[in-house]
């Protein structure tokens, strides 16, 4: 599957952290960590796991930019 | 100002693209380019040029994750 | 690539509508139409035409509830 | 209410699953489940059901297009 | 219609800037101006004009907090 | 910091809630309640508690538009 997103970033999952119904992903990529707040389903679903190589997705309407 | 978005990714813009109201931003970070759509105002209070350092910014339930 | 967005919905182009950055789809999904916003770069890149099958993708925490 | 957010679908709740601070809502149209992530308040003040109609809202900004 | 986003906030349009798909509106509450980047198509549906009465409405997921 | 988000609205802190993973945190802005839902940490990181001055930070693209 290709999708549109214009943001797909290759990195290692470091930690999956589950609540009731959401989870935190922490995807380590070149010793920055990006973290995705997604459903626990979608973790069980995925099979996530730290170690594991994944991509962050991030559509670019999602993305804001700031300066110093 | 602080802000509670969990991700925030220092790099340099690259390009600035203007449309009649929405802009796209490409930012370079260690080699891969984030791309941010963001209003033509925010391009203007911003001042954003390429060449300059800025950061990415994105909240954390924006950030999905993929795998092959 | 599989992707944590829940929501994958499998449907028919019917209209590409592009501005000078920002792009309109409508995916036709058993007569329903869905409607989606994504950069004139991802219509390119995906090569994104009236006709073709085509998945709209949606985060689930992008999804509200309404009721009569 | 009338609402600016482009893809309004009708369909039946089929599951509300609450965590401490969030809740899914699985909604099925026309045989396919479309989850929603919302606030608990927000499935108290509208006192959502299994078995009630309703509708996923979702802003065109937020659906991405996938293809295979 | 009742919706579950959280935030639904009453004011008065103060501009509309249209581009070639997307629009932005600006909605003055008390003061403040909150500004909304939607679709050509919402605003020609709702038949959006300065002057009106109106609701900027927005889910909880999409609010960040930042401090000084 | 400045950031690209158009509406960065300022209030006073009026409730921290937390889950196991998601805060919903309400601000006070001239007598209405803006309700933001973040990760545990960002709370942690930026130590909100009711009482604070803070400022609600929204994305234009998350902003809809509604009429009675």
């Amino acid at each position: 599957m290709k999708i549109s997103a214009r943001n797909q970033i290759k990195g290692t999952i470091k930690s999956v952290t589950k609540g009731q119904t959401t989870s935190h992903i922490q995807l380590e990529v070149n010793g920055t960590i990006i973290t995705a707040s997604i459903t626990n389903e979608a973790v069980d679903d995925l099979n996530l796991k730290p170690g594991q190589n994944a991509y962050a997705v991030i559509k670019a309407s999602d993305v804001m930019i700031a300066v110093d």
